[in-house]
This record gives structure tokens, sequence and C-alpha cells, in this order.
């Protein structure tokens, strides 16, 4: 049985990245988040922790489960949430960020939840406003939470990471969850491979402090999980891949493979393109965790939540 | 005074359609919606039934009176509602139905009420997930909880349907609205007559086991009901009539038919088109339960929201 | 210490305009407001107030901080939210706004707080149901709650405004803000100058009981209070003033004028042109209070809610 941790331990007052966290912060927080997912399994899932907290879920940038997952983590503990979305919003009108989220914080709320197309953002809010900031995503910078929810579901699957062999596997170049999923096992003492294709590798991806593949069996065959990142379509346009089906034949994870290579279990933060990124039958078979990621997700958003509000109401 | 039955003695998990449904069954629903009924005239229309239960409305299609009317349905209940609405939905990116709705299921929802263009998709989606399934209208296939509040409704005025004559007018061939209501009336023992233009009439109309009328006023001076259907103003542009003002000419319910035919009560699923399937003066004439039926529709959902809830955590 | 005020002696169903509301009205909510700004400091600012209320906010025309700020004070409250703006709704399939507004209050809703572009909608809708109407904006005519949490904010400033010289500046003409202001303004027995250039002023001007100047530095020298209006961008297309530069060059508030007229402080609706209605320095400096409106504007209709619940259930 998982107990509940005490905040004062945790000395963040936001989340906007991996890079701010130490590794002592990034346990504390999946610790706390196991007392969490049992509550998930309860016939009730439901926490009081929040009842006095007021929450806005600022998106400028369109999501589906990145948005829900937060909004059921709330409502299990209790807060009472707004949500915000550009369409509805005074942007169209051309007040700033700045006016927005500083009008909002006068409505007396605690904490904001906020996802944008700019990288930067969220740390842009916490210089306008003494609200508690929660990243979901900006630009190509950082995704914390989602780093943390596969984080979490590795644990789940090898307890200690240290050591562990992680292939990040797709496009390298535009993608925060491959930033803040990095700089974390890096933390945790993981061994990290990013493997795709070279138009969409960044520049000095040697740099990186990760093993650099163009091999996909190659890389399949060294790791212990292979993570497939959602390939943008609108990449295809832009020209730095051939065709969707030539990634496919490339890169994307086959039955075949499972066969061959039987000690990896697979990952992808979804929507999944079957089909491209991996062969529909490896999505659905037991060696990909891909759900789990998903009802982990609102565990280890709820132990953010939790420890974040400790001390957020200023 | 009604009471709250057991849930065990209802054995469906999801409701996709009548069609599945035993004449015990939708009489168990409609005793049930009584309990509900007199709830939403108390001071206090609320109970803490759903408390526990977390419901995404997954609405594929825009709804106004429908979506809402399951909201303030749940949100009387207590349950936790979680709103996804094509627009906000990675629909857009890609995804596929079965996954999104796996993945909305992997984050531990309870009930699922969606509502989609495509027919079948509410049984599609019982292939995918453990949660439970409420239809609230798939294309022109079936729209269960209209009928269910539509038989409620005729309950109010006749106590038993057994017998009772039931016209329903108007555009049959394209509508859920009376595919229901013809399986649901014909289980309980009512007799139905469609009414309407023949290019309105589906193929092999004749095998619905109703009667067919081309007349109105033949179908007015026979009915205990004359249901009229909203006429999708989209119909006249594919030229499967005429005009509005002739369609209103031989089908519209004017002020002289009230007159003519002392007998029937004016029932219609809205919106309506005034002027179109009734003169104005027809639909806030004391012969309406238009509004009635508004105010039921809140009841039978909750109603079934219990039932249904009663086994559907997994 | 401010306490809860008996609604048996507040007499109005509705809150649809100031013009309506006697001196002792605006007095009594302007007071009851003072409670729940207390509440708003507290650690949990909330209140079960409306628990059994259910709240529409049907809102035709986008708003970002009114909405936000009215769903804030009915989560505070307690009361049950189901929020409907045009792009969901019927609206588009041709309901009229008649049948729209029955059928939401024939799913028993106590209260609507409506904002819509045309001017006497929410008189129209206390015409068609029982339900309580609060008027969040209608048009060009009044915005009450606007009003009422600007007079609030000036009583913060000056306890008693009888006798207090308010200067509004801009364009007059098109703004509903201007309307319920100054005629709760006159009822409190503030004098009131508009301010703004010829063509933004309304025809007849003179006949509203107000001073009129046109003279920008005339009119900081005179007043307590400068409530600079927004400039909507688009009335510069439609030929009213030559250009936003020029605009602020002879009407805008700059930090010279902060020093030469030391006596005034000032407000603003929002959301805030910087750089047009005043300079970015102006809107930031001690001397404003623009964002104590905002969050006043949660506290004002947390009374006024609460005042009109009090005899809302029909």
């Amino acid at each position: 049985m998982n107990e509940l941790k005490p905040t004062h331990e945790f000395k963040h007052k936001h989340l906007l990245g991996l890079a701010d966290y130490s590794e002592a912060d990034i346990r504390y927080i999946l610790d706390q988040a196991k007392y969490f997912r049992e509550i998930l399994d309860r016939p009730v899932p439901k926490v009081p922790t929040l009842r006095d907290k007021t929450i806005v879920n600022l998106f400028y940038e369109s999501s589906t489960r990145t948005r829900l997952s937060f909004e059921m983590a709330q409502k299990r503990m209790g807060a009472d949430v707004v949500n915000f979305s550009r369409s509805a919003s005074s942007t169209k009108k051309g007040e700033s960020l700045k006016d927005t989220i500083r009008n909002i914080e006068s409505m007396k709320i605690d904490m904001v939840v906020t996802r944008h197309e700019s990288p930067g953002v969220p740390h842009f809010l916490t210089r306008c406003v003494n609200a508690a900031i929660i990243n979901a995503g900006d630009g190509a910078h950082e995704h914390p939470t989602q780093a943390l929810l596969d984080m979490f579901t590795m644990q789940q699957l090898f307890d200690e990471l240290k050591g562990k062999k992680i292939a990040i596997i797709g496009d390298i170049s535009h993608s925060r969850v491959v930033r803040s999923n990095l700089i974390g096992l890096k933390k945790l003492g993981a061994e990290v491979t990013l493997c795709g294709p070279k138009t969409l590798m960044p520049l000095f991806v040697e740099d990186l402090g990760a093993n650099i593949s163009y091999n996909l069996d190659e890389t399949l065959a060294w790791c212990d999980i292979a993570m497939a990142l959602r390939i943008q379509l609108e990449r295809q346009d832009a020209g730095l891949f051939p065709s969707l089906r030539e990634y496919h034949d490339k890169f994307g994870i086959k039955m075949p493979h499972l066969e061959k290579y039987p000690q990896f279990t697979i990952m992808h933060p979804g929507p999944i393109n079957r089909g491209v990124e991996m062969e529909s039958e490896v999505a659905d078979s037991d060696r990909a965790v891909i759900l789990d990621q998903v009802t982990n997700g609102v565990a280890v958003r709820m132990a953010i939540l939790y420890l974040i509000a400790g001390g957020s109401r200023v």
C-alpha cells in the first residue's frame, strides 16, 4: 500500500520542464504517483485533495488526450475546473498573453495547466503571475508530464531504470516528448538511443548525450524499451522523408521484429498512426503497454497536481 | 411516490438501441423514470447516485438539446462529466475511432454517451472497450433515449400504450427517431401509422409493421398522438419535396386540424421548424406536449444512467 | 466583517440592466458583494450557496473574461453549470431564440446568464420563460454586471461615490459599458464626463445627463477616475477615426498625464489595447486598478447570483 507523501519536501512551485527537476524530484513524483495509481483502481476513484482549488486549463493548441487526462485528474481530486481554449479566447481580439494570464489570475485561481505552440510560454507565464504553472507541452521544447508518465510506465516494468536501455524511434528533431524523456531518463541513469532517418535528426544530435542509430534492427536488438514517436503527417509535405510507406519500411516496428527480438517492450505517446510507426498488430500485441501509459498519465498528473498544489496558493 | 428500483433486475450493460430491449426492459426503464421525474420537481433536484462515476460525452455530431439533457442528467446525479466534441478532437489528426475510445477508457471512465453520423458506431465501440456505451443517436439508425422519452410522455397521457394509435408524420425515410419509436411502440403494443410524402418514405416501408398513409387528414382523424418529425431543411435541396411551403400545405398540422379532430395530442422531437411541420400556434397550443418531452428527457436519461451504471464498472 | 444579507429584501427576479434598478438596489448589491469579496481571499474561497441550482451560460457572442468570471462565481457557489455557446448550438439549424430558451428551461434550470449581439435579447427571454435571466451584455445596450463591478471598485477607493468625478473616455457611441455605468453612476450621485472624438460620440449625447468633453487633458485634470474604454479595432476600418496612432495621440492616457494630474485613478473594462487607449506603462502603473476590477467582478457576480437566486426557482 502506497501512502500520500508530504508536499513540503517537494520544493517546486511550477512544472515547466524536467530540466529544472533533480533526480530526487523525479523519483519523488513517480513514487507519489503509485499512490494515485492505486486510487484509480478503487471502486470510487476519487480523493478530495484539491477540493479548495480552482484550476484553469489554458490550451492554445488543440489536444485530446492530454487535456482530457488533466481534466480527469483534476475532477477526481475535487478541483473546480475551468477550460479555456484558443477559439473562445480574446487572443483573437489582440490581447497579449501576459494580459490574458494576469486577468485569469486576478479571478483568484490556483493553478494553470497550459499548452502552447511556442516554446517558453510556460516560463514566460511564471514571470507574469503568482499562480502555479504546469506545462502541458510548449512547442518542440518540453512535455514533462508525458515523460513522467513514460518513466512511471517503465518503472512498472523494471522497478529501477538505472542501466536500462531505452530506444526512442522516429522524428527526433521536432519532438518535445523526446526532449523531456531524454532529460528525465538520463537523470534516472538509463541509457538512451535515438533512432530515425537523418532528415528527422536535429543538428548537433551527437551532443545530446544519447547514442544515435540510423538502423532500426540494430536498435531493436539492443533495447529494453522501444518508444516509437508519432510522425506528424505534415512533415511529409515538407519533404523530410519520401513517403509514409518508405518511413514504415525503414523505421516502422513490424510483427517479425517482435519474434526476432523478444526482449523489448513497446511504448508510444499516442495518437498512433497505425501502419506508419508500427503495424496495427504490433500496437495491439501484448508487447505494447500503450494503454497503460494512458492510465498512468492520469495517476502521474494527479501526483503532480497534488505536489504543486502544496505550495501554490499565495 | 415512486421508488428507486434495483438495478440487478436490469440485465443490459449498454443502451445501443431499442431493438435489443424487451417489452419488460422498456417498461422497467419507464417505470424507473417516474422516480427521477419526481426528483426534478423537488426544490433540490439532485441525487448522489453517480457520485463515483466518470462519464464522457463523446459527440461527433453537433447537438444542443440531447447533449444538454444528458449533461444535466449526469450533473444532477453527481457524476464527473467530461465533454469531448469533434472540433477539439484528435480525429483531425487521423486517429481511428477505436484508438480514441480505447484511450478514453484507459483513463478509467465508466460510461460513454456517444453520437455519431454513422449508423453502428455505438455497437462498434462496445467491441473496442469494456465501458458502458449509451447511444445518443447514430446516423439514421437509432436514437433510443429519444424514443424512451417519447413513450414516457405518452404514458403520462394514457397510462397504458397497448392499443393506442400513434401517428408519426414527416420524413420517415431519414429518421432515427422513427426507427426507435417504431420498435419501442410495437413492443408496448401500440398501433403506429407512418404518414408523409412518398419521396420521404423508405423503400419496403410496408415491411415495417406499421400502417402507411399519404393523407394527413385521414391520419389526424385516426390517431391519439400525432408526432411530427423535424424536416431537415437540406432535404429540399436534394429535391425530395418541392418546397417547404408545399410540404407545410400537405403535411403541416394547422389550427383547423385541432378543431376538426379534437382527440389527438401533438408531439415533436425538436427543434421545430415553425410554419413547416406545424403552424406556430399549433406548437404553442395546449394540445402540444413538446416541452413536457424535453423535461421528461432529463428524467428518462437519469433512469437509463442509473440502470446502466448498476453494472458498468468492470 | 461583512455578512450575508437577506435576499427577500431584494425584489428583482432578473438583472437585465441598471435602468430597472433603484439607487437602493445598487447599494444593496454592492454591499453584499463585500461579503463575497472577502470570501475570495479565504484559503477556501467557496460557499455552498447555490448547491441546489443549475445555471446555463448561454453565450451567443464570444467572451473570455465575462464568461470565465461568471463560471468561476458559479462554481465557487457550488452551482451546477452548463455552458452553451453559439457554435455548438441548434441556432444553426434555424431554431428560434424563443424555442431554444424554452427548451433549456424545460430541463428545469434556475438561471440563465446570457450574452447576445442584439440589444433587448435578455428582456425578450424574460417574456419566454420563468427562469431568472442575467444580462452579460446585449449589443450596445447594457452590461450591468460590468458597471456594478466598476462601481464596486470605485467604492473601494472612495467609500461614497456621491459627488465623485468620473470620466469615461473613448468610443462612447458603441459601448454598453458606458451606458450601464452612466445609469448606475448617476443613481449613486456621481458626476460623469464623457470624453472622446466627435465621431465616436452618439447623436443627442447632450441629452445623456453627462458633461461632454473633446479634450483629454481638460478631462484628466478634472476627474477622480479615468475609465478608458476599449477601442474596437474594426471601428478604424469603418472610418470613424483616422488611425489608432492618431487616436492614441489625442485620447490615449500617457505617462506624462500621470505626473501632471496626480489625482486620478485609471480603470479599463479590458481587454486593453496597449498603446491605444493608454501606454503600456500606464496600464501597469500603480495608478491603475484594472486587475482589481477583474477580481471584484467575480465577487460582484457572486452577489448578483446569490440575490437573484433567492427568488428564482418557480
